[in-house]
């Protein structure tokens, strides 16, 4: 028993087995094949390897992205000179991915808790309303009573109540979109869990400034270009907000060296363009409300802003490729499969289409079992069930 | 040798190889080989390529999400009526993906720097401590007295400290879960890099509220419903605070047109609920501290918030799918590879379980050499090595 | 008609075709390629299978990440002793994601707007400057004075500036390293938006402290670990502020039990670290300003904080692993075709390196015509336009 598997392991281990293969000496078809099958050695190693860089596996990682912003803004309204630093328009002041430049805003002093009439763009039509409606305001809640002067309801909230069915005009002076956006990008992109590379802008071209078409990689902003990149008016935004996304673009061949991996940047309107007609209607503006508490004379009462801002997303997009032996050979493996559908597409050239294909099949096929005859144009003269000894002979030969 | 090399050229164009194939004519063999493979074309089109869209790659996209809440809190605590705007109760002010609305709080007034007994749940019991217990406090620098009153120990701290042993029972009134929060998604999906597209929510149906089956797409959520869906109780949640993700899967097919790419929306209670017996233990709520400082006399005084609230978690999952021609022919060649497989499984069928099977052995196997036969079954009679004149005949008629 | 399409169908589905091949008896050969083909397979089974776990597909998971600092800071200058807590250092105080613990600071206090000279590391040289240089500056709006006690430019600005020339010296105690920061970590892994996982870190370990070796899985951080596990000096980065990313791994295998799917904790000095050589040009320090405003006699003032801290980026990558069909049978199909290229290269080793090749090659193939023979060598007797009886005979036979 055991000889017995031994010898079955050296059978298995000294034989090989290799197709047979009929060799079609067919101009014809010969082109069409070497064709196809050179398409697709060329699909495989141009597309698939070259290309595409189909012998890397692709992996997206994680960032971190600091940001600061540097400037000073300055108005004058009616006299009042003022100036606006890093600390007076920038939200949240621990500025991060994510953060909105105060242009404009809508200032209610003196806020208390108390009873005032609502303000309306337009005075309620029919006045006094019927107290079913009076329940649900979004100044306040509604008292029920209703005030003759202005025409509205009294609402028991911060008074006065904010007034903002007029957004200011646009009063800061030009020296906002001249405040420059310093994006330090700090970016540890991880590949596979394994290798760990640690990107860094450096302040070496501190003095630059980024241009998308001389200074693509310079990671310093003019608020103005920012705006303009995106496809936003500056004097719109800047009056009723908007946002804006800067798309930063890390694509790394970790094959070569690290220090080509640079990024791109792209910049889009997120949000609030009323300049583009379809958009107008989704969206009017960013803004955001906030508070500054404080006590007079044993009152709370607060200082309610709604400010007015250009919102910017920094969105880092990350991708890195590296050698990978699985999708390699993923790849050759799926390239021989679709060498074998190439070869499918011959055979039936061959054995369907050319004028000789009843010789061909001949050639590839050979049959088990008299059965009706493949071609009813073939006559096989001897397909008998007792065989003569010249078959018998000849059909032992192809066992040899 | 230039001739030699054209002209092996020539035959390497002008030629083709194709396998040459035994038709096995055997019913049963026949149809379990047919089924394996119909199972395996129908696996291939059906399952990978229909089912499974293998002839996409996929991709996921970066985005941005723009959140507002709007809404009025309306609080009643013994008599003194007050109303909780955006400004008072959502943190922070430029909302963003990730915001906490405050449903509770405990307030500490006039806290200023000196030394006071620390807040305890319960009187330490054997009072005074001794010394070297002394160094270590959550509310502030130990000074090493010990004080009979409240028999604490008293430290350095702003004083008074804050006790929060109890929180407040929940005083705001039902308007707040009918707060209604209203998230517009401005996700910008960009696909390997080159298809870039921006989807928007619209304002269109800004009257519309949220509804998982009436209303699925509709963006605006109240807050109620939110915690309804996330499983938390409203009275739990707004007494102690918790954390909520709504997440939104958008799945897009970007073969088809964008607008029938369309959000989801998932809602999952994250953290803090007491109410699931397992998750008591790992949670207590959620909630932070803030302070206002301000000047009095002088003196730098703060007031503390311990805030509890609601944290709303917006959390995009998106996942484009496109048609790309290295997934597809990744797929017909692995299927052409596992219908090899199908082709070993038949021809172990056939040559080994069939009554048959040296038969089929026979016409599948061309022998090389002169070795011991296959099976001893059969009897070679011509194995002999000087080959008769029809042997030679015959071996040579294969090679024609 | 119907009944020729019934046959054909019957026909395809009681036959079966398998190739024919060649037993090649030869031990050199027979070796080579069991060998290679051995290979293979230990590659697919072992490689892309076992240890890549080919046979299952990958997704990243959305996640949500709460924080908690715990702890007590105390200062003493110059014998003004103060404490800080969470209220105090922590920015912002709904601590997310990313956020900063204040180490070091400069206060400029009763700022209001006013005109004032600018303030310089060095005085102005060419003094008092040309009028043209008067239009820029980072501090303020430029009146064109020249300020002759300073030697530097009166600006329109928050007065007095801000003087951050000299970092006052890192006063806080050992307090501040021995905070803990509290990783309280909720992930909710959604894959392939089918199996939904929620993983949340428990408090029931709550007493630990995360030590890299002992206690890894511990959610518990000393704020003086982290810095020194991300190899900045806690000095250094007090004083000037840093950022420090605390990469959390998940790893899931979702075919196990979820319970094995636990966090590794890495850290990584992301920005901010003057300690290593290349890397201080980059950065000099993490800090940003904000301010409080407050009316004092009716005039807006504001006290102006320059914040140095630690910025903890807490970044979550997440990494789950489940069995899927289109993997498992994409690499079966594609090891299938990469055996296809161990006969292929078997094949060149038999028809073009063993002496015995042109033997072994009229074992392989079989041609379709009457061209020049393969190898000079072999004289072909019978290779004639008119084919002899015995011939006929023979090239039927084949078909048989």
């Amino acid at each position: 028993m055991k000889s017995k598997i031994t010898s079955a392991l050296a059978d298995f281990f000294f034989e090989y087995e290799t197709p047979r293969q009929v060799l079609v000496r067919n101009r014809r078809v010969g082109v069409v094949c070497r064709l196809i099958q050179l398409g697709v050695l060329g699909y495989i190693i141009g597309w698939v390897f070259i290309y595409e860089k189909g012998y890397q596996s692709t992996d997206t990682a994680v960032s971190s992205v600091f940001t600061k912003m540097k400037g000073v803004g300055y108005t004058n309204v009616s006299g009042t000179e003022r100036v606006w630093d890093v600390a007076d328009y920038v939200f949240p002041p621990q500025v991060n991915a994510s953060f909105v430049v105060m242009t404009n805003y809508i200032v209610t002093e003196s806020q208390q808790m108390g009873k005032c009439p609502e303000v309306c763009a337009e005075a309620l039509s029919p006045f006094p309303l019927p107290r079913k409606t009076l329940n649900v305001s979004v100044q306040g809640q509604m008292t029920g009573v209703c005030v003759n002067a202005t025409k509205t309801c009294e609402v028991l909230a911060w008074c006065p109540v904010e007034d903002d069915h007029t957004i200011p005009e646009y009063v800061h002076s030009s020296w906002f979109s001249n405040c420059k956006l310093i994006l330090a990008f700090h970016s540890s992109l991880t590949f596979s869990h394994t290798v760990h590379v640690m990107i860094q802008t450096t302040y070496r071209d501190i003095k630059c400034l980024h241009d998308p078409v001389t200074a693509p990689l310079c990671p310093i902003f003019k608020l103005g270009d920012i705006v303009r990149l995106s496809g936003f008016s500056f004097e719109t935004i800047a009056k009723v907000g908007g946002a804006i996304g800067i798309v930063v673009d890390w694509t790394c061949n970790l094959d070569a060296n690290v220090k080509h991996c640079k990024p791109q940047y792209n910049f889009h309107g997120l949000y609030g363009n009323p300049a583009e007609p379809d958009k107008a209607k989704a969206s009017v503006g960013y803004n955001f409300r906030y508070a500054e508490h404080y006590m007079e004379n044993k009152t709370q009462k607060r200082t309610l802003f709604k400010v007015f801002g250009i919102r910017l997303d920094i969105i880092v997009q990350s991708l890195a490729r590296k050698f990978d032996i699985i999708p390699t050979l993923t790849a050759i493996g799926s390239g021989v499969g679709i060498f074998g559908v190439a070869t499918v597409v011959c055979d039936l050239v061959l054995l369907y289409l050319l004028p000789k294909r009843e010789f061909y099949k001949n050639m590839k096929f050979k049959y088990t079992d008299i059965q009706k005859p493949v071609s009813s144009n073939v006559k096989w003269t001897f397909k008998k069930k007792g065989k003569t000894g010249a078959q018998e002979l000849l059909s032992r030969s192809e066992h040899q």
